[in-house]
């Protein structure tokens, strides 16, 4: 049995200002005045964090790392302080914990830790106080007390392995759109918002360019079965409840990937090539086979860092576009969508399969118009429900 | 036995920027290569504190003072780890630590408290590995682990309770000024940086009106016989060494304090002025007694603070200011100032006597011509001897 609370995670864009940080306080309220227990973490206001990367790069291009990690932590310091303020002027109690006093223990690796254990000891007092606890998120410490970051999306693992140690009923991820869509609204205009997603799912979506959520956050939840909920910071609603251990049947969402490079490689070299991969840990990537090379899919930044020891290895680079189609039955339809994009002259590069996805390569440009074309034809939204019973009405 | 390590302090002017950081670790590296252990403490960059002062009024004009503490010491946290990293970009060991981590406790008095203890274990483990340690002034924990500030000149505090608790050799408290000078060279021209002071003498000049060191710093150097350094951040020098438990024969300055307000109470209402100035812990201040009233003067906030509660009492404001003699002999001709100051047309309104001080309260129009006369005739300055001496050769 859940206790009855909920952990409660705010973004840099929602704490950015003083007015902004008022808005997060009467979500927060309002969450407490339902009877809830209420956990809240936040990030650093927005510009803060690069404000003090920018410091520590006048001074050292390569920060030492110890000492980053105690610059930017104060980031989140200064956020849950103007919060915890602004909640105890409104007249609610709040107390505010920097990651150390919160005990969330990460391991060593400074800059993109990993939370290892979280004693809730002191949060749990003061949630016995009936107290409003905000803790400063992206940051913990290591078995000798140093401060560390978990790096990128390191705001959202804190609210989620919070919600996990805690065993709180919901972790809600407010952010600055409404909900999880079925595509990214700015390239599908017909994308719908998504009442509910199951983890595969999710998982699959964050994995293949969904923004929504970060994937270790998800991979979390999913792990550890903590419900979560993609919410707005500015509008009230119901959001995206992020449940389910099961990929539902169907195909639920399409996840898009622009700005990827295709590193083609000779065969023989391919081995080589993923060992240096793996050596400076960019994991994030695919591998597709031609009949002559492997090529090597992976974003810009990782692209930049792979060739610095890899140049002499590649033959061929190519920009191209990614688009994954997510679902219990995407991969069964594969036949299909290559039919469907001749008719608007877009031929797939490559086709990459995963348990629950497939992926199509294609070139940058052809990448809004195919979305758009899958999109009407494989996702099932209100809309294209309507149609189908109209269909069957006129039938 | 003192063992070989000095105490460094630098305060926001000094760690204003990426540049002046770089310049305080100049400073740093060059006592370490002396071949001393090094702990440095740093305030926030200057501006800082302001900026989230700042935020936190933008929420509540009077903010939780609980939350204030973890809003502010942020600051110091941002300027330590980018000197840390300084250090550590020009080749040399160097760790931060917060207030909490190098085991700062104070009391539960928030935004003044007041340092209990000082476990120095961290320290000396990082000073046993060879390290420079930076630890971040004008801050503490609780006994739970609440952050905690010391209120104002509270980075002073800081380095002079790490000195000694550390026993070091030496604190050395780097400002925008070179040393402690006779007057303030700004009102007395002629004003001399002295080479060294006594504790009595500086506890004085602080106490009446001296901004070079804080009043609190210098007690507790006093009261634990740590010696304290004034030196200038931007050029190389000695400074003034603040060492000697004993008052030394002559007077070694004046301190002076402007805009200050006399407030005029009937002398059956001074006790329960005073009653309420205890109360609102108004301390810096001299009471003088006329024939008819009593006269309490106070600064301009202290007036402002108390007014609210004592207005009725009060008969009459004056602003006025105070010039203070300080030394063993500063009393002793206290008949002659007056008379000096006559034949320049300025009158004392009242004169307050210390253990090692006259102050003389005066218009405030008068008070810069009265240092500079009394200066001239009092002070032995390098120049008086020599004027002296010419005067015996000449004789």
């Amino acid at each position: 049995m859940k206790r009855p609370l909920i952990v409660q995670k705010f973004g840099g864009t929602s704490v950015g200002s003083v007015e902004r940080i008022h808005n997060v306080a009467e979500h927060v309220i309002r969450a407490k005045a339902s009877g809830k227990q209420v956990v809240v973490v936040v990030s650093a206001m927005s510009g803060e964090t690069n404000r003090l990367v920018e410091l520590a790069k006048q001074i050292d291009k390569v920060p030492n790392v110890r000492e980053l990690d105690v610059l930017l932590s104060a980031g989140e310091q200064i956020s849950m302080a103007l919060l915890s303020m602004t909640l105890s002027k409104l007249g609610h109690a709040a107390v505010s914990l920097t990651g150390g006093q919160a005990r969330i223990t990460t391991n060593n690796h400074h800059n993109n830790a990993t939370i290892s254990s979280i004693d809730t000891s002191v949060i749990d007092d003061y949630l016995a106080q009936d107290k409003i606890v905000i803790v400063a998120g992206f940051q913990g410490v290591n078995e000798i007390g140093d401060i560390t970051t978990l790096g990128r999306g390191g705001s959202d693992t804190t609210a989620v392995a919070l919600a996990g140690a805690l065993e709180a009923q919901e972790c809600q991820i407010f952010t600055d759109v409404d909900g999880v869509y079925s595509c990214d609204p700015r390239i599908v205009s017909k994308a719908e918002k998504l009442h509910t997603i199951d983890f595969p799912t999710m998982h699959e979506m964050a994995h293949k360019g969904a923004k929504v959520l970060h994937l270790p956050c998800v991979a979390y939840a999913w792990k550890h079965q903590v419900p979560l909920r993609v919410l707005s910071s500015f509008e009230l609603g119901e959001g995206t409840l992020v449940a389910g251990m099961e990929s539902r049947p169907g195909i639920s969402g399409l996840a898009v990937r622009k700005q990827m490079m295709a590193l083609s490689v000779m065969a023989e070299h391919a081995d080589i090539v993923d060992k240096q991969r793996q050596m400076l840990g960019v994991d994030d990537c695919h591998w597709v086979t031609d009949s002559t090379y492997k090529q090597l899919l992976v974003g810009p930044e990782c692209c930049d860092k792979l060739r610095l020891v890899i140049d002499d290895k590649v033959v061929a680079t190519q920009e191209v576009a990614l688009l994954t189609l997510v679902g219990a039955d995407a991969k069964a339809q594969a036949s299909q969508y290559q039919q469907l994009l001749n008719l608007s002259d877009i031929s797939v590069l490559h086709f990459c399969e995963d348990k629950h996805s497939i992926t199509l390569v294609m070139e940058p440009g052809a990448i809004d118009k195919a979305a758009n074309v899958l999109h009407d034809n494989y996702i099932i939204t209100s809309e294209s429900v309507m149609r189908e019973e109209k269909q069957v009405h006129l039938g």
